[in-house]
């Protein structure tokens, strides 16, 4: 029972000398503020604990407590090793040798494709954030008091994770959880501030770029969006940057299918296809070989930009009309 | 005490036989919401209720529930009549004597500038929504069940007013009732997507015209945007679809101040200004006849851009640099 995992894992912890907690690569707002909840509450009661990631603390992070516990560093022995929100050995890294060499080898993650091999893995797939199952086991499991610090860490993990409440693996318990983190009296304005609002320059450019290319088809149903190679390039912008710029259009009130085409390296394309209401673009991602969701599909594309979006638009207008 | 008034208030609810719900003209998600929900509760139980608006239920709050409920018309004899979400009594408009002539006038709010007279008025200044303070009206003082239907609006009057649980105003109280809401199974994700995403063909075009215009002064810590004349004439824009424009030059990465100019008139400005950590934008605004808060402050100017730029740009860096 999965009650029993978190007990034991409980039990590792506070047993242990030296632990590693080790979220996945790229780590985002829910594997770090877990990590370092947890890493907090290990070196205030008996034990190091260091979080070992191999890039920058992401600029959106920067105001996370517990940050002279991070090593950037895909080595050291530790007698307990953690693996934290991450479903795939791969996304260990280098660090994966740190994991293999602990005496104790743990896993704490939410997702519904976990894969990892552990001593003890526990996964629950409910809880909307790993933050939620590392509240769990510090408050239910190791009576760990929830310092203001380690409240802040968790209610950006899990803020990050459901998309500041909105998105829906959200539940009831989400809301009573946060409710109790904000009680400590964390800055979840800031918190809210720094993980939604901010804006890099490489983002700001291509926002612009996505607006002024953004065309409408089929009496404003189908929006179609698109990011040259020279604009990717020229500002030096990273995946995240275009993050969401599909959204530009799916919000465009009266449109039902979005289009973002980015171009990837001269004369290839990745594009994704949002819809709102009733269009299936899975479907129409795998006539293009690609694949997704009912309302959330993607594709890859070479070519000439206007023949691909002529025959995307095609194949939308079919969906759109009902003729498909 | 308070919880008295409340309960004066569910006593004449519930002994009514005609209600009258009176949100603020230019309703939001909280006043309609939160009007809405009385009235469903209403209704279910013995009395006619209605909501009365002067407008157009606003596009992002198509959504609500118990849309039949709302009449259209300044007019009409009721029973009893309760303002909600509102200080000023101008803001009832042409409703006002629908007030007036009430046998019962109740006022529930929770603005602190709250100035309206009623037989019984209670504001919490506490409470993040009017819509906290109507679901304890509802489950506390009514016995009334919490519908679906109920829940939604609710739930979508505590997400306007707290900007999806983001604002200073939400407190551990606000989670918890919105987790109970959510119990209900209403489409929570949804109502987050009409209140917050959805953008206008207008607001688009603004959105686009800011960011082209948009410069960076002083090492990137001063952003300046504006809107022209024609281009907010041109598109036919309201005035919500330039609200939080000033914020694109906010969030934007090494960003202190946001200065944000809308021609309202040609050769009419009005200005907004935003700080992140240190400026006193108040006291900038101050110089220029306007004023406000330390990170948020407002202004008018009249005459050529370049040269009210220049003029604030001038007060602006001497609060950079700390020459002020």
């Amino acid at each position: 029972m999965s009650d029993q995992k978190l007990e034991a894992i409980a039990k590792a912890l506070s047993k242990a000398r030296s632990v590693a907690i080790l979220p996945h690569l790229n780590v985002d707002g829910d594997a770090l503020g877990a990590s370092l909840a947890l890493a907090l509450a290990l070196n205030s009661s008996h034990c190091q604990a260091h979080v070992l990631i191999e890039e920058d603390v992401p600029a959106t992070l920067d105001f996370l407590p517990g940050q002279d516990l991070i090593k950037r560093s895909p080595e050291g022995r530790y007698q307990v090793a953690i693996n934290i929100d991450n479903g795939d050995i791969n996304r260990l890294g280098e660090r994966l040798a740190v994991y293999q060499n602990a005496e104790i080898r743990l896993s704490v993650d939410h997702h519904a494709t976990n894969k990892m091999e552990a001593d003890v893995s526990y996964v629950d797939t409910g809880a909307a954030a790993t933050g939620e199952i590392i509240h769990r086991l510090l408050t239910d499991y190791m009576g760990a008091p929830i310092t203001k610090d380690i409240a802040l860490c968790l209610y950006t993990a899990i803020i990050t994770d459901t998309g500041g409440f909105r998105f829906s693996n959200t539940t009831p318990e989400t809301m009573v959880i946060a409710g109790e983190l904000m009680k400590t009296g964390i800055d979840f304005t800031n918190a809210n501030k720094k993980v939604f609002d901010r804006i890099s320059h490489a983002k700001l450019f291509l926002m612009k770029q996505t607006m002024n290319s953004l065309k409408l088809l089929f009496d404003g149903k189908l929006a179609v969006a698109c990011l040259r190679w020279d604009d990717l390039s020229s500002f030096n912008a990273k995946i995240e940057d275009s993050e969401g710029l599909v959204n530009i259009g799916r919000n465009l009130e009266g449109v039902e299918v979005s289009l973002f085409l980015r171009e990837e390296k001269p004369g290839l394309f990745k594009g994704s296809l949002r819809s709102n209401e009733y269009v299936d673009v899975a479907q129409i991602a795998e006539k293009f070989g690609g694949g997704g969701h009912k309302r959330a599909a993607g594709f890859s594309a070479e070519g000439d930009l206007d023949d691909i979006v002529k025959s995307l638009a095609d194949a939308i207008k079919a969906s759109l009309t009902g003729d498909a």
